[in-house]
């Protein structure tokens, strides 16, 4: 995975902070927390993946697709770059 | 948070079961997987953690706001009802 | 739907503005405008939609289900609160 | 837009759909229907509208960025094909 390789630690770290997030929402079901602190902390880590999944996709777009910053043929580079705009919007 | 608390061994297998995928996401990322494999790993997290908070919702609804089957007002009963219909259909 | 009786003139506008970005869509298809111009209209309508239905869970919690400001149980009048607080967050 | 040329009945057969769903809202609306039933309009328009733009960013992916099929790169087509698997199961 080439081309994450430079965000490699960046993403680890998301990762590890959503599986840390997951270990207090476990923590919180067995101590019986209310049910809406549960569902706050669901939402949170739906966000965070989405955010993640976002970025992944962007990644896979530059490294394996096209690189709108590097790529030679102009037409590609700007239909890249268009294509990240709409996927930053719509995975928000 | 007794309302759930009948349900609290299936959220807990959930919630464990997400835990091991974002442990094999990061032991993907760790080892250089192929970007698409971490990318599909992280799409299906999401969609997991779609489905738990869509039914922690419905749990926080028949607990702590209405129960369509029991509760002795039949129009906050229909309401009720029809909100988690509505809850089920949009956060598939 | 009486509980909406209030907000109609608001969704009603909100119904007509989507309409409007959806010819506005139409008329862009039938002119061959550019792809991402055509993509982002569309990722915009979505938006907004999402939005609209948020507001009309909300307003079916309120008017159908327990109004957190009025409901005389104070245990239901605080889950219905923290129901739509939960929406609003979840469905940005 | 050439790469829609080839799918733009299409497209304007669904927009135009898209159309007259919210027409049909605004009438229900002005009609006092039940809450419920504006509600499941609102969201099936939205699941309508998140089809569009997984359709519309694929038909972008194919036609301005790299064609799976086509593309004399195998490496990109490659990425290419993958990115459009995910787009397909992550915008459901």
């Amino acid at each position: 995975m080439s081309h994450t390789t430079k965000n490699k630690a960046k993403l680890l770290a998301r990762v590890r902070r959503m599986k840390g997030q997951l270990a207090a929402m476990e923590t919180a079901l067995e101590a019986g927390a209310p049910c809406h602190e549960i569902l706050n902390m669901a939402a949170s880590v739906r966000g965070a993946m989405t955010g993640l999944t976002a970025e992944l996709i962007e990644d896979h777009i530059r490294g394996h697709v096209a690189n709108p910053e590097t790529d030679p043929d102009p037409e590609r580079a700007k239909g890249a770059g268009e294509l990240i705009d709409v996927i930053r919007t719509y995975l928000r």
